[in-house]
């Protein structure tokens, strides 16, 4: 037994930035751009004046620009929304259609989110998108050539885990997350719920926290349901963090902050809200922390831009019809 | 200038039960049953304890037994209640399924709304069916064989409105609501927005109100537009309700009484709250009151069913398919 007290070891948090994810993305994308032979045009409806929904097109419209897509934002009135989506929907011209939400801000904007065509949809907010996902379904056609499209912010954070490895290639493609916990704090309909039920769609077993319980969503023992199932546990976060691999946040407020200490050693942390929910003694704890992913969610909508515009053309194809 | 004074004129208030409305629905109801020469079957989930959906459910199941309809309630977890509905889709013995909601209470109910599959949904919820309301298209088909559902509530609504002939039978199917001026106290993406739509497309000015403010809907001057627009007003109740011939409350309070007052007199009272929202006085000023329209939602409700029995039947036969 000594009695030396030893220096800490230094930080070995691995800090990685949305950046660095990004890039490979934006790479995918211009590979498309390019066998498209022009540049597809993304079609932005605003109609509220939420500074958040305005930053986030604004931010939309730079990044289209650097990547070789053209941007237009239609500024409506929200009473002449439904109208110029069906519009747009009509007009080959346009490749896909984005709309910044909030628009009412109430049940009416579920409404709204359908009538976007899906073949336009960079959101992945339609139905039939949505059941896919919640189902494990990933293809549109029995043959397989048409990719189904996934929520923007779920899917950036599954291209951020695939980039810093906790997708493990080595398993064969839809298992890849199996052995993995991880514990996601936020059930929200648009972020939350989907990217629950992916990662446990993926293999992962995952507790999915919100305000009034916690959740377990699992493909069962050994994976061997094909898609997960979800049901209310009476854990709570102390339960099943100290046993998460992988912890995800997701609470829009400045005041939260996760609490580190139940985070066990080497955990790897990612937060999705715009708000810092990990303080910086996360890095003591973490291996691996991402701090923010908001340029991954841009770059994966233009992704989507161009995965809708495709599956166009392949549909089209397939139909014996013209063929860009 | 007679300085007698008079006694007050007795109330010449005609007050009107949704059971009378019921009565002639019924009769449809029937007349279709025996056409199809088999009683369908309705399924309802229930996945809740609230006690109103309860109420519900057992008031459907009453009502299909009085009439020659079979229903089955299947009570199953929130967590199973996607995989149920697809199950029933499928099964060929199911004519026709309503959920009662709320299951989760929150936006989560509005992706499950989407799952009962359209040829089955007898609420009238699934996104083509709302679609068509809100742009008023009234059949499915181009050769206008197969009507599209409308939710139930406004339907029974429409039905009571048709019954005290607030719809005027003489002009032409599609704007017998012209001239019309119509007040919805209620804008709840269930009934109260639905409802102005409808109101609005069959040629009323329609102001909706709610808490937050008076909208107004309709097709334009001379009713020249082919479906109705919605826009923001600075209107008060005060200002619209005098110039009503139609108002119609679903406030659920029992504490919201209407302010009679504002009525004009021989105004066309209608009540769908489970709430008495007009006091007693209400016959003072009314022409027609109808103090309540559940019995005849639920009747629409099996009207809907026998529809998309019907829908299904020429869907079927339309494809040279067998035709039961």
């Amino acid at each position: 037994m000594s009695t030396i007290v030893e220096d800490p070891a230094p930080p070995t948090c691995k800090v990685v930035y949305a950046s660095a994810v990004a890039e490979g993305i934006l790479g995918e994308v211009k590979d498309s751009i390019e066998r498209l032979g022009r540049a597809p045009l993304l079609v932005g409806f605003l109609a509220n004046v939420d500074p958040a929904a305005r930053m986030y097109a604004s931010w939309t419209g730079k990044t289209c620009l650097q990547n070789g897509v053209r941007f237009e934002l239609r500024e409506v009135g929200k009473d002449d929304l439904e109208e110029n989506i069906i519009a747009a929907n009509a007009d080959d011209e346009v490749g896909g259609i984005i709309v910044y939400y909030p628009v009412f801000g109430s049940s009416q904007d579920a409404y709204l989110q359908q009538i976007t065509s899906k073949e336009k949809d960079v959101e992945g907010l339609s139905h039939a998108y949505l059941f896919n996902m919640y189902q494990n379904i990933r293809f549109l056609d029995p043959e397989k050539s048409q990719k189904s499209i996934l929520p923007c912010t779920p899917l950036a954070i599954i291209k951020v885990l695939e980039h810093i490895s906790v997708y493990n290639s080595i398993l064969p493609y839809g298992n890849r997350l199996f052995g993995k916990t991880v514990t996601v704090v936020n059930r929200s309909e648009i972020v939350g719920r989907p990217l629950a039920a992916l990662l446990a769609n993926d293999g992962a077993s995952v507790y999915s926290v919100d305000i009034n319980n916690v959740q377990y969503f699992t493909r069962g023992a050994g994976i061997r349901r094909r898609q997960h199932e979800a049901h209310d546990t009476d854990l709570k976060l102390e339960d099943v963090v100290p046993k998460s691999d992988v912890v995800i946040t997701g609470v829009p407020s400045k005041e939260y902050k996760f609490p580190v200490e139940l985070l066990k050693d080497g955990a790897v942390c990612v937060n999705f809200s715009s708000e810092k929910n990990f303080g910086p003694e996360v890095k003591e704890k973490a291996s691996i922390y991402v701090p923010a992913i908001g340029k991954v969610t841009i770059v994966v909508l233009l992704r989507n831009l161009l995965r809708v515009v495709e599956n166009r053309q392949r549909g089209e194809a397939a139909e014996g019809g013209e063929s860009l």
